[in-house]
Order: C-alpha cells, then sequence, then structure tokens
C-alpha cells in the first residue's frame, strides 16, 4: 500500500488511539502528536496513549487536549514490535492495532495493514508525507512535532541515517516556521546536574587498554540511582569518541549480571568479540552479558581486548 | 556586486591565491580549497595560503597538489580583517586583497572587490552558490569541502545560524555524494585522550552558585598545557548546557590574567554581567579579563553572579 492509499484509508475512520512504545522517544512522541494533530484538523478526534511522559517532550504534550472518546480505529507509530508497547499496553492492545506505521527493518507488529518504510530515518518522515495527502496543513505546532522527530532519531542530522531528503524535511519545516531554536536546545544541549555528574564520574573512572585501542567505562547501580533512563542514554558514545580508539566498552551494572555494549570502529568485529561471551550483534555495534563481580568483568573484557586488538 | 559579477570577474583571471585566517576552521579550509578545486576545474591555476595545517583536514588538503607559480590575484576566503591573516601574513598581504569573500556581518577588510552575505550561515554556502556561475561543476571532492565547511560552522545543523537554505545545499552535497559519514565522525564525534582528560578536571572542579543558576568552570595553564587550540574549543559550552543553568562562565588562565567567557539563557544579560569586570559583548555571549589569583577572581564572580541571578 503506498502513502495515499494509508492516507485514505484513515480518511475513511473517525475517531482513532494512536499508540507509542515503552519509553518514547522524540520521533515516537514528534511522530505521534503530528498526525494526531492533523486528524484533529481534518475534524476527527485522536488520543496518543504515551506511558512515560517525560517532562522534556511537555511542549508537544501541551499541543493536544485530552478528550473523552471510543476510539474505533487504533494506529501505532514508530513501534517495531508489540513487546515494545510495555507491560501495561501490551496485553491491552495485542492483536488489535488497525494500522501500523514504522521505519524499523525489524518490525514484527501484527496490524491490518502495514506501512514500514526502512528507507525512512524516522517515522516523521513517513508522517511528513501522510500528513498532505490527509488533506491537512503542517502548521507551525505540526511542523515542532515533525522537527522533534526527524532531529532526534539522526542525531541532528550528524547518525549515518540522514539523507538528502532528511535533510529537505527539515528544511521545510524551517520554512513553516518551526522552533528548532528551542528544540536544538532542549533536546541536544541540555543535560541534567545528575547527567553531568555521572559523566564527570564515568570519565574518572575509564579504563584504557590494548595500546589505547581499547576504552572501557562502567555504571554500577549505584552511580545510575535516581537517574532516569534519559539521562543515561548515549553514554555508550563517550568511549567510541576517543581518538584513536578503536573499540569503546560500556558495561552496565543490573541487577543480575552486567551489560555490556560493544562498539567499534576500523572494522573491529564488535560482534565477533561479544560472541566471545555468548552475545552478538552487528559488526559495528553488539552486546552481551557477564555474570560475576565488577572487577572480573572488567578483568575478562581487557584480557580479550589485548588478544583482539 | 551580485555572484555572477564575482565569477565574471574570476573568470577574467588565471593564477589565483586564496588567503585562509590563522587557526583556520572548517568552514574557512573547506570554502577556500572548494573554491582552489572549481578554479582548477575550469584551467586555472591556484593554490590556498595555510598557516597552521591541522591533522583533522588533511583529507581536504591532500585534493590539492601544491604547484609553483606566480599568483596574480588575491581572494580572502571567510577572513573578516586583516588582522586574522596572522603575524606571517598580515604584513605580507596587507592593502593586496583583490577580493574578499566572506558571511561575517563585522568584515572590516579593505579590498578592491568586497563579496559578504552575512545572511549565509557559512562563507561554504557563497562558494556553493559561486562554483556554478563559474562554469565548475561540484564534484564528490568539492562536495566534501562545501559539506565540511557548512556543517563545522553551523554545529552540525544545530546552531541557530542554520536556514533552510543551508539544509537545502546540504541535501544537494549529499546527492552529489559527500562523504558525509566520515566528515561527521571526524569532526564532531572524535575527541583526542587529552581533551577527554581536560573535560574529566573540568568537570571534577566544576563550582555552582546562586542556587545552581550558575555554573562555572576553570581551566588553569597547567591543564591546557600541550593542547591545542582546536583540543580545548568548545569548553565554554559545557557549563551552559546543564539544565536550570541561566549562566555558565568559563574562566582561562592566561600569562597576564583570567579570560572569562559569560554564557547566559532566559534573558539574563551577559554584557551587564562583564561590564561590572571592564568586559562586554552580547546579551548572551559576553566576555572580560580579570587580574588576581585564580581564586580572587572566583570569589568574584560567585560574588557578582549571586548578586545579578
Amino acid at each position: 500500500m503506498n502513502i495515499k492509499e494509508i492516507a485514505g484509508i484513515l480518511k475513511s475512520h473517525d475517531k482513532f488511539e494512536i499508540l507509542t512504545h515503552n519509553y518514547p522517544d522524540g520521533d515516537c512522541i514528534g511522530s505521534a502528536y503530528a498526525l494526531a494533530l492533523a486528524l484533529k484538523a481534518i475534524g476527527k478526534k485522536a488520543r496518543v496513549i504515551v506511558t512515560d511522559r517525560q517532562r522534556k517532550f511537555e511542549y508537544i504534550f501541551s499541543l493536544l487536549e485530552d478528550e473523552e472518546f471510543d476510539a474505533e480505529y487504533i494506529v501505532s507509530v514508530d513501534v517495531a514490535d508489540e513487546k515494545l508497547l510495555g507491560p501495561v499496553n501490551k496485553p491491552k492492545y495485542s492483536g488489535r492495532i488497525d494500522l501500523c506505521i514504522d521505519h524499523h527493518k525489524s518490525n514484527v507488529i501484527d496490524a491490518a495493514v502495514k506501512y514500514v518504510d526502512s528507507d525512512s530515518a524516522a517515522a516523521g518522515e513517513i508522517i511528513y508525507e501522510l500528513i498532505p495527502e490527509l488533506g491537512a496543513k503542517i502548521d507551525r505546532n505540526i511542523a515542532d512535532c515533525l522537527y522533534t522527530a526527524i532531529s532526534t532519531d539522526t542525531g541532528c542530522f550528524r547518525y549515518t541515517n540522514t539523507t538528502s531528503k532528511t535533510l529537505r524535511i527539515a528544511a521545510g519545516l524551517l520554512d513553516i516556521g518551526c522552533n528548532s531554536e528551542y528544540i536544538n536546545k532542549e533536546m541536544f544541549e541540555t543535560k541534567s546536574k545528575k547527567r553531568i555528574e555521572l559523566e564527570r564520574e564515568i570519565l574518572d573512572k575509564m579504563i584504557f587498554c590494548a595500546g589505547d585501542k581499547c576504552a572501557i567505562i562502567y555504571t554500577t547501580k549505584k552511580m545510575t540511582e535516581g537517574l532516569t533512563d534519559d539521562e543515561t542514554e548515549g553514554i555508550a558514545s563517550i568511549p567510541r569518541q576517543i581518538e584513536g580508539v578503536k573499540m569503546g566498552v560500556t558495561i552496565r551494572e543490573k541487577d543480575e549480571d552486567f551489560k555490556v555494549s560493544v562498539r567499534t570502529n576500523d572494522g573491529v568485529d564488535a560482534c565477533e568479540f561479544c560472541g566471545k561471551f555468548g552475545g552478538g550483534g552487528h559488526a559495528a555495534a553488539a552486546g552481551c552479558s557477564i555474570k560475576g563481580d565488577l572487577g572480573s568483568v572488567i578483568d575478562a573484557i581487557v584480557a580479550e581486548a589485548e588478544r583482539t586488538l
């Protein structure tokens, strides 16, 4: 089905519930609210189901008033798997999704209608093309939602998923007058004090090995106590970005074991490395879980890094 | 003069020397090399004068072979003031610039012909429009130069100078096949080990005051010993990006005094603050110099911040 046909289906319904994934990111929230606002603009009723309302997206949440109505059509946006609906919403919505809109290649949602475009850097790119087909206009509010969606999923146009189409869509949103200045500051230039303190502690304890070709950072449960997922996001990029480092390793203490994320440059095989510990993934990004105490986990990683690099 | 007329002048000459500013950044290097490559492509001779060849731009330097010839036309790119040519080139080229191409509103170069467009986020935007007027094609190499220019001067499209035109030009460069993946990694995702250690030390010593509304960081001469300007760049953004901080202050020990940079959010007047210490600047970004020892400088800043915030 093409985007015109998807728009046709949406136009034939009236009361929408739009599902997001657990711990929603900017793309999920921005895309879902953009779609809801567009549906309302053409006279429909729409609500967005959000399990975890992060304060940083308040400028988006505030755009849509809560309304009581019985939804008759259920749309998921940016959700690759029903499991990701979370413990409350998975049982509630399982098997009930009418339309799934997503950009994850790995999408396994079982929905009556699916529109998955993995060439899109963000679900927001799909919604950007869908809205005019609905007969709605992308106004400033919708542009703020879509700019949030597209900028966050591309690391503000820095990640390799950024295409010329991504940049042209963003240009269109700037022309509409989206508040990119505010959004960029909130999404990319703001860190909580706790996050800054975590970074300081991580840098204090960073370990280099294999002739500085491997950098290892770790967080203990104590270090991340009271921090939200959002506040610990992206720390895995710290070791990888150091000049000369071919393998950046992040170790996180969990309840039962240590989760290890490995990011590599210059052809070093992260998947093979993690395979030694029963894990796997991609050539440049892989993971594994290791049981034991922190010291022995670090020793095992260091020993394997010395062998590999 | 419009861009067509500038192109006409360039076409009427044959042997070019292109000047860059001291400690050139990505926009200066990328724009100058893009112009030189385009001039060579239409059969001219061109060289770029670079005082400080930073290793991270080697992929650009390698695009242009050195050639011996007597230049007869001198162009400056991204240079706002002859002083910025540096101690060696200022006396050599003073009063000799034939054409000045720049995007700084503050440009005070005295050149025979000037083309200053302060609506452009980067000098690279001007060169992007100039090259087709020369009758040259923006090939992949030139696209790499221009992508470097435009992405670095906009913080990878994050700064407020980014316009829809900026994003559309970047889209065009991606379509040509510029290696944005490599450039983004080199320019935005790579930090030297020394830089990481400096950040760690800065975070260790960060001071909060005025109810956490002011964050102060400092570097001593010892902390930055052996680091290049490039490696210490951007540290002023560390205090400002902390949630709730309205005033981020960076103190740098210099030979004779301490240089203080103040960045503010939410309408706090940085210029007024720095005025108290005999400095000045803009409402959101200002600076001053304070004599004394580090302890007394910090005390003075803290006391003034407590009064102001």
